[in-house]
């Protein structure tokens, strides 16, 4: 019986094939358009309903993701890419990613992985280092921010001192309900880590923003205290730097200082806007991050580095560990002092997602990534600026990084919010450029996020051409 | 100013160079140790403290994964790794990781990702047909069984029907501790999940198992009637099918007989041998398993797939989906009855992981993937045989699968723990093999387990040779 899978020929064949489809789909992926143009159900209608029994050769299987898959692909690493949050699958993260997978370490314990391991350790001690982190901050590298905050509220949690770890939280008399404190403004990720923990929907404050979306430091103290005085225990404040529809930055030496008076927790979503504080002039995003407990920041984000990678942060490696080590017999090891990476999140399986890490920043160095973070910026603050300009247009928020949220102002008897949709989806419809939306004060908002290493001003400005000549 | 970052040109070469080097480590990983010889601390040794201010190239950060990363690396993808679980990241699949990293693509929502979002729901049910599990099942594809497994525990308390999800689960007098049952043999993970969801150590009942580490049905019958006669609420049952361990197989159907009986969810914790059934003469290990409520198995532990990729099953999509769904409004979308796959789990952000499984199924079949398990498990059952005919060895579990637990028993006066110790410590400085140990019932015991594609009868009859040596 012939041995499954590709030949060794094969194999180097269709790899030299992939790395060669790969450079000329990053060189230009403007040939396709941003927004896949697939109704739901097109793509499943091509593939088969059943798996092969024999095996395929690798370079039908090559066809076939030009034929089948890129047809339903949103292209995320195109330059025209301004919805969500712009991000980019840089090559050298890309190189980092292929060379990852063959090896196909896992990073739990450091004798399994030990370049992973030590790797993942300095590549966070640079990335501290370059935002101006403390840089003796213990960290880990997460697939998503999600899963960071998740992890922190944990810790936060644990380090309450309830034993929830042991006891847990059901059928307990002396435990009072527990409160997270987040703006209204902040993550999904904040709540879903909240039900996920057990504090419940209910016990996630959501606290009311000021006139450029930031967290109120008086409401919080409000909500605090009031919470204490009906017998409810605060544990963890989120403060975002850079939320997800205005970017807005949360005033975090005011927070911290309330945090501190009241013994809770602080952790920062600067998943985002973390990045910023790579540009000199940016800095100011982060300020006051040094009094967090812990801090989330996402190089897949801002940093040019391929989903998923997500860097937490934390004073307390304690209290992460105490959430959630667990060692059984058949991962026990004598290597000492070292560091054993599954003893701090849920995952006993990592990835080595160091290595692209290590790719991007040695690739582009700090400087690199600080003027492609800096052209991000000027681009949006261009934008801004001829919307305040344009008559018939109105921003609905600060630009105070590279998101631009506005709206067109439709004549009288016209509703703005459909109106402004009606451009959304007749601009994306285009393939040239992809904005989403939101909503800012009951009213939709047109949303563009730039953060794409090839998203040039061209790309910026056809996006704010094809937004007027739709809007009339 | 220069564009940051690599030339095209330099990115072409560099990537080809990268898919070069691939091809040749897929080829014959077996000119490194499997188990790296480095010590704690030595690769950090030798990476710079701060990170470069201007970007390097390509070709030199390439070096330096041969000069630097290599040398701390621990070979998972070697033939000659027997430790953990064997594992493959095989090259088809390495190469739909270099897509899928390229592509850059976040199957959050179905229209920011058509084709990731559809391609993962036609692997699952590829994968769910070759195991012989109902087609019909919603699945998601995750990191880790570990999150896989918090995900299922998460909805399962959902469908209790207590409201966790607003009212959380501190503080409130009308909730009953809540339990967790699994063996002793199950993995970790599930006490992970089960302290983070807040039921606590104290409520994870590890349910005895019998002579072939299975759990055994009677004393899972009573340690729930005991904890309903306790006013504690039984929530949810984790049956393995493949321990840890010994790879033993829980017997489902009785379990599920049991959780019918009193509306308990099933869990299938089958992330190791769930792939068996591939194999018909394996088939068994899934039996009863149709009637789970969830069940996660693992493409990236023994069906070739590089990490990380995770299959979760749940025949409850609804209870899933109100455990985590969130949608904000910068996320909304109109795309009718399109499936979100971020309304299923903690992670908003999703890697495109069913490219890489898409490429394995295709270029392997079902049948060449089922040779590669079939022949792990023949190796396996020979070395079993060879253990049981050689006196003064002894297997200290049985085999279903392809990993065999065993010892030498020492002469008299030497302690058997640190004999079995000493030569797995000395087996694995040879670098040819890494195996790993356990306990069980109490005794230290060598563990091989057999799951690299390119493992052949040479690597396991060299491992079994080592061991005969050291052992004298």
């Amino acid at each position: 019986m012939s041995k499954p899978g590709p030949s060794e020929l094969e194999t180097r064949e269709a790899l030299s094939a992939a790395a060669e489809w790969v450079a000329t789909y990053l060189q230009n992926p403007e040939r396709y358009p941003v927004l896949s143009r697939v109704r739901p159900g097109d793509v499943s209608a091509t593939l088969p309903d059943l798996p092969p029994e024999q095996g395929e050769r690798l370079e039908d299987i090559l066809r076939d993701v030009d034929a089948l898959i890129m047809p339903g692909i949103t292209h995320w690493n195109h330059p025209g890419f301004f919805a969500y949050f712009g991000i980019t699958g840089s090559a050298p993260g890309v190189i980092g990613e292929l060379v990852a997978s063959a090896l196909n370490v896992n990073a739990m314990l450091w004798r399994t992985s030990p370049a992973a391991t030590e790797l993942e350790q300095r590549t966070l001690r640079w990335v501290a280092h370059m935002l101006g982190l403390p840089t003796g901050w213990f960290g880990e590298i997460l697939d998503t921010a999600s899963s960071s905050t998740f992890c922190a509220l944990a810790a936060a949690r644990e380090a309450a001192g309830l034993d929830i770890r042991n006891r847990g939280m059901a059928g307990r008399p002396d435990l009072p309900p527990l409160a997270v404190y987040t703006s209204c403004e902040a993550h999904s990720s904040v709540d879903k880590a909240a039900i996920a923990l057990g504090f419940g929907r209910n016990f996630t404050r959501r606290i009311e923003v000021d006139d450029a979306f930031r967290m109120r430091p008086d409401r919080l103290a409000q909500a605090i205290e009031k919470d204490i005085a009906d017998g409810v225990r605060p544990v963890v404040v989120v403060a975002t730097t850079g939320t997800t529809s205005t970017t807005s930055v949360d005033p975090v030496p005011a927070i911290a200082d309330l945090c501190e008076r009241h013994g809770i927790w602080l952790h920062v979503d600067a998943a985002y806007g973390g990045s910023a504080a790579l540009v000199p002039e940016l800095c100011w995003v982060l300020e006051g991050c040094e009094r967090a407990d812990s801090l989330v920041t996402n190089p897949h984000k801002w940093m040019l580095t391929p989903i998923d990678c997500s860097l937490l942060y934390t004073r307390h490696p304690d209290a992460l560990k105490r959430a959630f080590s667990l060692v059984a017999d058949y991962l026990k090891t004598d290597d000492g002092d070292a560091v054993n990476l599954m003893d701090y999140g849920l995952s006993l399986g990592r990835r080595f997602r160091s290595l692209k890490l290590w790719f991007v920043i040695r690739a582009f160095g700090r400087a690199g990534i600080a003027q492609v973070i800096e052209r991000h910026v000027s681009l949006a603050q261009e934008l801004a600026r001829q919307i305040d300009e344009a008559p018939g247009w109105e921003r609905l928020a600060p630009t105070p990084l590279s998101t631009v949220c506005f709206r067109h102002v439709p004549g009288p008897g016209v509703d703005a919010d459909a109106h402004n949709k009606e451009i959304v989806d007749r601009v994306n419809a285009s393939g040239e450029v992809f904005v989403s939306s939101t909503v800012l004060r009951g009213s939709y908002a047109i949303r563009v996020a730039i953060g794409n290493v090839a998203s040039e001003r061209r790309h910026v400005q056809r996006a704010w051409e094809l937004m007027r000549e739709v809007a009339g």
